[in-house]
C-alpha cells in the first residue's frame, strides 16, 4: 500500500508517493510560501490531494517540517524559517485532506529513512548527523525513533562542544553546529583565505576566481588535497567527534550515519571523523566501537521517512 | 509477587526482597569480595538463595553492578572497581541459583527506581544524574530504560563539557564528572583552601579542625552559607547545566532527577542547577522547560530498580 510523504523546506516543498519498501513511485515539487502560514497550509493540502488522487488508495500521510513539533505530533511549536509559532498544522491539514496526517520534524524523518531503508537498515540503533547549513540529527534506539519527552529531541547540532565557544542561533555557546556544519567550514575557509597564512593560498586563488567561496570551491579544494582546506575539514571532524563521544556516553548507538552537504566529501571527511571519533570514545578499548557510515538517501530522505513514519503511526492506532 | 534485587558495590553487596510497589520487605548486606570474581559469584549466589528461601515464592532476580553490561544483559564487559573483564555473570549466577537472573548496570537500576517509584513516577521520560564519587546517569524515554545499542548507554558523567579540559579516567578530556561530582567539589575545595584567597578562609578553618576536607565539612560550609563554598557549588552546577542543555538537545526529557551525595545539599545545589540549566536550554523560550528535582530513594534505589527491571524483563519473555 502507498503512503504520501511531504517535506516542507524554506524554498521548496517536496511531495512523494512512497511504497512500503521506501521506493518513491511519484513525486512533485512546489515553491514554498515560507513566510505565509495560511498559504502554506493551502499549498501542502493541495499537494497531498493531488498526489492522493493520482495514487488511488493511500494508507497514510506524513508531513515533515523543519521545526519543533510537539509530543502529540500535532502542533508546530516553532519553526525558525517558516514563520510558525504554535501552529496546529495537523488539524488544519486533516480538515482539508479528509484523512489522518502525521507531523514529523524533517531531520527525524530523514534519519528514519536511513534507519529503515538506507545505510543503517541492518542496525537496531542509530544516530544520524546531518552536516549542512546547520547540524541536524535523529536518534533511533531499540528500533524506535526517539522524539523526546516534549517532542523536541534529536537536535544534535546543539550539543555544546566548546565551553564559552562561538554563540549559536539557539542561544547557547559552543554548539557543534558552529564548528562542523557546512556553514562553519565556509566561515573558516574565508577566514583562512583572508589571512596571510600560506595554507590559505589555494582558497584565496579559488575565491578570487569564483568571486566568493561556496561549497563548490571547498569541494574542489578538498579533491585537490589542498593542505589548508584538509586541515579545516580535520578540525570540523574533531569537533564533531567530541559530540559523538558524548552521544556514545548517552545512548551508545551501534552506528553513526553522516549526511548533509559535507557528506558529499565522502571518505575525505568520513576518515577524519572516524579516527577522531575513536579517540573520543569513553573507556576506549573496553567497549564495542560504533560504525561511522555515509548516508544513502539525499534529498528524498525526508519524504521517504515521513511516509513510512505515518504508516507506522497508523499501525499503532 | 516478590522479586529479589542485588546491588554489587566495591565495598558491600546489598540484597533485598522487593514487592511490586517497590517496597523493600527484607534486606541483607554483606561484604564485597571486590577483587575476587569467583568469590563474588559465590557470595552473590548465596545471598540470592538466602533471600529466596526466606521469601518463599520469588518472581524474578535482578543483579545490579557498577560496570559495562552487554546488550544481552548477560556479560559484564568491564567493571573498573570489580576486577571483571568479559565475565559471564548471568550464566554463572543462574547455574548456582537455578532460576533466570537479569544483569543491569547499577546506575540504570537506580534511575529506574526513581522513574517507577520515586521522584519521576509521574513522568514519561527522565534523565537521572547521580553526583557522587563520579557522575552516573540513567535515561528513560517513552517509558523505557534506554540501555544503548551495545548496552553501555546512560554513562552521563562522560559527556564532555570543557574542550581540552581535565583528563578523565575514561580517557576523554573535560568530562562533566570532572567538574560536577562530589570528588570534583572536594578537589576544588582543597585548592581553594590551599590558596591565599580570602574566599577560602572558612574551608581552611574546617580543614584545620578536621584534618582533611570531606563531604561532611563541605556540607557544613554550605549550611553556613560560606561564600567560597557556595561559589564552588555554583561552578559545579554551571558545568552540570552545560551537559543538561546538551541532553535536552539529544532526548528532551520531561524531568531531570538529581541524586548522589551532592544532592544531599538539597535546594543549595538544586537552585543553582535549575537556574544554570534554564540558561543552557537550546532555543530557550520556544520549548517546554524540563523539571529538575531531587532523587527520592538513596541507597536502596539500586536493589529496588534491579528487582523491578527483572520482573519487567520476565514479563517480556
Amino acid at each position: 500500500m502507498l503512503s504520501i510523504g511531504i517535506d516542507i523546506g524554506g524554498t521548496k516543498i517536496l511531495g512523494a508517493t512512497v511504497d512500503s519498501q521506501g521506493q518513491v513511485v511519484d513525486k512533485k515539487k512546489v515553491k514554498s510560501p515560507a513566510q505565509d502560514s495560511n498559504a502554506m497550509v493551502e499549498v501542502v493540502s493541495a499537494l497531498i490531494n493531488e498526489l492522493s488522487e493520482e495514487a488511488g488508495e493511500i494508507e497514510a500521510v506524513g508531513v515533515a517540517a523543519a521545526g519543533f513539533i510537539d509530543a502529540a505530533q500535532s502542533t508546530v511549536l516553532y519553526a525558525p524559517n517558516l514563520s510558525w509559532r504554535n501552529e496546529p498544522l495537523r488539524a488544519r491539514l486533516e480538515e482539508r485532506v479528509g484523512r489522518p496526517v502525521v507531523i514529523e520534524n524533517d531531520a527525524n524523518a530523514a534519519g528514519w529513512a536511513e534507519f529503515k531503508f538506507g545505510s543503517a537498515k541492518d542496525y537496531g540503533s542509530m544516530m544520524m548527523l546531518t552536516l549542512g547549513t546547520g547540524v541536524g540529527g535523529a536518534v533511533v534506539a531499540d528500533g524506535n525513533l526517539m522524539r523526546g519527552g516534549f517532542g523536541i529531541g534529536g537536535e544534535l547540532g546543539h550539543i555544546s562542544v566548546v565551553d564559552e565557544g562561538l554563540p549559536c542561533g539557539c542561544g547557547r555557546l559552543g554548539c557543534v553546529e558552529q564548528y562542523a556544519s557546512g556553514t562553519a567550514l565556509l566561515r573558516e575557509a574565508n577566514l583562512l583565505a583572508d589571512s596571510s597564512d600560506p595554507l590559505g593560498a589555494r582558497l584565496r586563488e579559488l575565491r578570487d576566481e569564483a568571486g566568493s567561496l561556496s561549497g563548490h570551491e571547498a569541494y574542489q579544494a578538498v579533491q585537490e588535497r589542498d593542505p589548508g582546506t584538509l586541515q579545516l575539514v580535520q578540525r570540523a571532524a574533531e569537533h564533531l567527534a567530541v559530540a559523538m563521544g558524548s552521544l556514545v556516553a548517552v545512548l551508545d548507538p551501534e552506528v553513526f550515519v553522516i549526511g548533509g552537504g559535507l557528506s558529499e566529501l565522502g571518505e575525505s571527511i568520513l576518515g577524519p571523523i572516524r579516527s577522531a571519533f575513536e579517540s573520543q570514545l569513553p573507556a576506549q578499548g573496553f567497549r564495542p566501537v560504533a560504525d561511522v557510515v555515509l548516508a544513502t538517501h539525499s534529498n528524498q530522505a525526508g519524504v521517504i521517512g515521513a511516509a513510512d513514519l505515518a504508516r507506522r503511526s497508523l499501525g499503532k492506532l
